[in-house]
């Protein structure tokens, strides 16, 4: 629970654009009895949404309450201009993932005052309506974008929709949202993208002493770049000026790397840097690692093994802060790396040692 | 069960420094009754160890067959000088993390031909005698870089030795190593600090955005900066020639971001080139997206709930490929993203749903 509750939506609110996005907010909505309203530039989609019990079809006698545009990021703009203009008393709001080139363009508008951006801060890689569920958004943010025009009833109404389908709203102004997500999530692409990027350069058998640390930088590098190169594309001023930051450490680094001119101070601080940086990520994993204890427990790549090890853990009363199965280098077995609460670590390898798990620190 | 089977090792093994790689080598060896003998300049470590099991101190009347030298990197070269002047029999290999240096140093020496050089890819955030474990190398990486002088006898002992302590052994020459190290772990490690170096730059709550993309890419960026830049300093030239080619590529983003001069194109083709990257990566976790299907379930933060997870998703007949715990903004409820074989997910959200859970794709 929030401490945030909900209001009930005041009337019938219409989901424009049935993709994963739209029909994930349309059955969140349907699951507080709040009435949705479905459309789609394509009718099969809306088809879709509605046999999936997302809302029923958009008719002309519908007079929408709140207008949740959910089309591609290139069409946003033109269906968010339409809906203020076809509905004079409905309230506005967007899911594009860059707010500030919208929140321009609805500014010159007649009825800028009803439209608040928004942008949630959820996904897969899959999309289309059949991938849509009520949970999408449970737990995720979902960044609020009211303009200086916006009426407080229009702000109102959208973190009623995020805390309706269990999302946590977060106000901020687009431009601070477009520089909030060019550092936590476009940055972190490109940067995961140049290490990866590097692989190329491997000879023979040397990508065989990857670790998990490999792997975890460079997760995010294997989505879709065409999706990727469109949000880089429509962030460029952001990205670009954190990014020539990042240009400015990296130079330092490689300066002090220099044979001729070694410098370790300087790669001190920026190793420190960065490790400080860490630990500003809200969250578990953002707390530093003296917060918690690593056990390392083997377990055979089979069904149920993992089911086991999780019964035991908790008839010895421990509580998982944090659990990641790696898997061994040509093993049929798999290291699970679990975090428990400080203190709690040598415990929990005796009690599970004791049921014959093989565990160590 | 790997494929190659351990050679009895021929003679008592001596290890020299008694920290967390040389406490956990003799304890690994113990286990399979082979004859430990343990030094330490500190006779307090070697009190440790001999008290875990992990061997017996050393006596003059020891002829090692093999010394596995396990000091700090800065003495560890020293110490494979005396070994092979002290015993004119014995084979000595060393497990320092960058191995051009201290294989240069040895082919200068009488007796190079009875080095074979180390690197376990494992380790702890802990390290002393007390946080040793026998399995620390189960599964693990262990690069075996022999030199143009290294006997047969030599490298076959330090893949023995590997082969019993559970390791994985890849044989490379020390150069090849050592650029594997920097593009596999070294260069990771920067990319990683660098992105979390700018998280300062976060205004009021932006931070609030982060989701699991920052939290992987910055994990490794909160370790300890002081190893790091000892880690970097041994191994410069090798770092500092990837990093550059890294600048290459952000430079060629940032010039394609450029307002005045957009090229999709260009960022199209590096984040493309990343993308095929990480497939290059061995092990599941370098599977590309498609070959599984994503679950995620919510789990309320307290004892056994995972337990209850694991062993509904056993019941129903899956097997998990991949398990990571996220948690939720501001929510006592965790999430987590089980990843199964593909074409299994839907089954598995029916069979959790029908369970009570909250389970979507």
């Amino acid at each position: 629970m929030t401490a945030l509750s909900p209001q009930a939506l005041d009337g019938p609110v219409l989901v424009v654009g049935c993709g994963l996005i739209g029909t994930s907010v349309g059955l969140a909505l349907r699951s507080h009895d709040v009435d949705v309203v479905l459309h789609d530039a394509l009718p099969g989609n809306v088809e879709v949404a509605v046999s999936r019990g997302a809302g029923r079809p958009l008719d002309d006698a519908v007079r929408p309450y709140l207008v949740v545009v959910a089309v591609p990021p290139s069409a946003s703009g033109a269906v968010v201009a339409e809906a203020l203009a076809r509905w004079h008393d409905a309230l506005v709001t967007d899911v594009t993932s860059v707010k500030s080139g919208i929140q321009q363009a609805v500014e010159g508008l007649d009825g800028a005052e009803r439209f608040a951006g928004g942008h949630p801060m959820a996904g897969s890689e899959r999309s289309g309506p059949m991938a849509a569920s009520a949970q999408l958004f449970e737990g995720r943010p979902w960044a609020v974008t009211p303009g200086p025009a916006t009426r407080s009833d229009a702000l109102d109404a959208v973190v009623d929709l995020a805390l309706h389908v269990g999302a946590v709203p977060i106000i901020m102004e687009s431009a601070a949202h477009d520089r909030a997500v060019a550092l936590v999530s476009h940055v972190p692409q490109v940067m995961s993208t140049l290490t990866a990027a590097r692989l190329h350069e491997a000879e023979g058998n040397s990508l065989a002493l990857s670790g998990a640390g490999l792997r975890d930088t460079t997760r995010i590098a294997a989505s879709d770049s065409a999706l990727w190169r469109d949000i880089l594309g429509t962030n460029r001023r952001d990205v670009k000026a954190v990014l020539e930051r990042v240009r400015d450490d990296l130079d330092r680094v490689i300066g002090a790397l220099d044979a001729d001119d070694t410098d370790d101070d300087v790669l001190a601080s920026v190793l420190e840097s960065g490790r400080r940086g860490t630990a500003l990520i809200p969250g578990k994993h953002g707390s530093s690692a003296s917060d918690v204890d690593v056990v390392h427990v083997q377990v055979a790549d089979r069904p149920g093994e993992l089911s086991r090890l999780m019964a035991h853990t908790g008839e010895a009363g421990v509580n998982i802060e944090d659990l990641r199965l790696d898997h061994d280098l040509g093993r049929p077995v798999g290291l699970a790396e679990i975090a428990v609460a400080a203190g709690v670590g040598q415990a929990l390898v005796r009690a599970l040692t004791s049921r014959g798990w093989t565990a160590y620190p």
